[in-house]
C-alpha cells in the first residue's frame, strides 16, 4: 500500500476517521507506523493528502487527515473487455486500477461462456475493493467506472454509438496491422482536436470477436491494431495492451 | 493450450509419443480431438510441426509427429529480475515464456528477502512445467534459460560483464527518463552493430534497487529508463514493460 485511500463517508467534518480492518492492519504491521507519523494518503476520486496518525489502539487507527494535494486526473484509456473466465476477472481488477483505467466496460459476446456472468467477482462489494487495491498500489484516488453488458449489440450501437471528437477507439488483433501509438500518432497529425486524445481499447474473448462483432465494432470507429505474433491469456495480454496504450498517449 | 509442446526424449525415432496426464486430458477433454485429427506441435527447443492423433484409449493418447515447420528465433529480450516473493515468482512463470523471455536471470539484492529463496517456485520441477504452459499458449517453443544469482555483485561484475556490442541494457527506473523505445531508437540510430539487437531489461525488487546496486548497473551499462508514474505490483510491472520492450524491438 503506497497511499491510503479513505472513503468520503468514513471522514468527519473536521477530517478525523477511524480505521479497523485490512487498511488498519496494513498500517500497524507492515507500514509499521506510530502515533505522528504521517503517511501519504487520499479520498477515493478525491484529492491526495496525508493522514497523520493519531492513536493506535488495538485494532483500531485513528487518524487525522488533510487533503490539500491534487486530484489525480481520470486516466485517459477506456476498456471495452469480452468477459473473461472469473478466476481471469479475480486476477485483473487490481491490476487494472493499478495501470490506470477510466472505464471498464465488461461486455458478453458470442465466444463468452453465459456462465461467466454468474461469478461474484462482477458484484461491486466483491470487486470494489480489488480496485482500491489496485490504487494504493499505483498512488491513484479514481476508482474505475465499471459497466456490465449483456447485450453486445445495444452496448455498441446504443451506448457507445459514434466516438467523440478527441476519442480514439482501437481493436486488438492477432492480425498484422498497426501498433496503437501508430495509429494514435497518426490521429493526433491529422487532428487538432485529439490533442488530449481518450483512448478506448477493446479487447475480445480468447477465441475472438466473431465476424459479426469486429463488422460492428468496425462500423462504430474501432480501428484493428497488432497485438503481436503471440497468443496471450486474457489477463496477460489485458495488462500488456494497457501498458502499450497509456504508452502511446504519453 | 495453442500449440502441445513435446520433448525431445518423448518421441521415439519415427516420431511417435505416447501422452498421458494434463497433455492427453487438454487433447481429450478441451480440444475434443478424435483419432485422425491434427494438431499444431512443437518440439521444446526445437522446430513446430504437426501431431496427428493415431488412437485414443482411456487415459492416454498416442500421436504421431512430424516437426517440419520453422524453429522460432529465441526472442530478444532478456529479463534481470531481482527474486519476488514467492507468490509473485509462481504468477510469473507462465506469463513469462508467454510473453517471450530468451534468458531469466533471478538476483538477491539487498531488498529481497533472504527466505524468498527457500520457495519451490524455484526449482526446475515446479518452475518448468508452467514455462512450457506459457510456451503453449503463445505458440512458442523456446524455453527461456533460467538462472539463479545469489549474489548481486557477483553476477553484474563477474558474468555479465561488459555489454556485447549488440546488446542493449535497460533498468526500469521510478524517476523521469527516456522510454525503453527511446533509448532502443538512439542506440540504433547511432551504432551499425546493433541493427539485430537483444535487450536486458533489469527490474528491482519493491523497494527499489538500493544506491550501491543502482551504481553497479549503471557501471556495466544499463541505462535508466522510465517505467510511468504509477508504482505496480511486480508481476503486473513485468508484464508490462515486457511488452513494452518487445514493441520497442519491433
Amino acid at each position: 500500500m503506497n497511499l491510503l485511500l479513505i472513503e468520503t463517508s468514513e471522514l468527519s467534518a473536521g477530517g478525523d476517521v477511524r480505521l479497523a480492518g485490512t487498511r488498519a492492519r496494513h498500517i500497524v504491521e507492515v507500514l509499521k507506523a506510530a502515533e505522528g507519523d504521517s503517511l501519504r494518503a487520499g479520498v477515493i476520486d478525491g484529492a491526495l493528502g496525508t493522514a497523520i496518525v493519531q492513536e493506535i489502539r488495538g485494532e483500531e487507527v485513528r487518524l487525522h487527515c488533510r487533503f490539500d494535494g491534487e486530484t489525480p486526473r481520470r486516466p485517459s484509456v477506456d476498456l471495452l473487455l469480452a468477459l473473461p473466465r472469473p478466476k481471469v476477472m479475480r486476477r485483473l481488477w487490481a491490476q487494472l486500477a493499478a495501470l490506470g483505467v477510466g472505464r471498464v466496460l465488461l461486455t458478453n459476446a458470442g465466444r463468452v461462456e453465459r456462465n461467466y456472468f454468474d461469478t461474484h467477482w462482477l458484484s461491486p462489494d466483491t470487486y470494489r475493493p480489488l480496485l482500491i487495491e489496485g490504487l494504493q498500489q499505483a498512488r491513484d484516488t479514481r476508482l474505475p467506472e465499471v459497466t456490465i453488458h449483456r447485450q453486445f449489440r445495444v452496448l455498441i450501437e446504443d451506448q457507445l454509438g459514434v466516438p467523440a471528437v478527441n476519442e480514439i477507439r482501437v481493436r486488438a488483433d492477432p492480425g498484422v496491422h498497426d501498433s496503437i501509438r501508430a495509429v494514435v500518432q497518426a490521429r493526433e497529425k491529422t487532428d487538432d482536436s485529439v490533442t488530449r486524445p481518450r483512448l478506448l481499447l477493446a479487447i475480445g474473448p480468447e477465441g475472438g470477436w466473431n465476424e459479426f462483432e469486429r463488422q460492428l465494432l468496425e462500423a462504430h470507429g474501432f480501428q484493428p491494431v497488432a497485438m503481436g505474433a503471440r497468443t496471450l491469456r486474457s489477463d496477460t495480454a489485458c495488462v500488456a495492451l494497457l501498458a502499450l496504450a497509456h504508452e502511446a498517449l504519453r
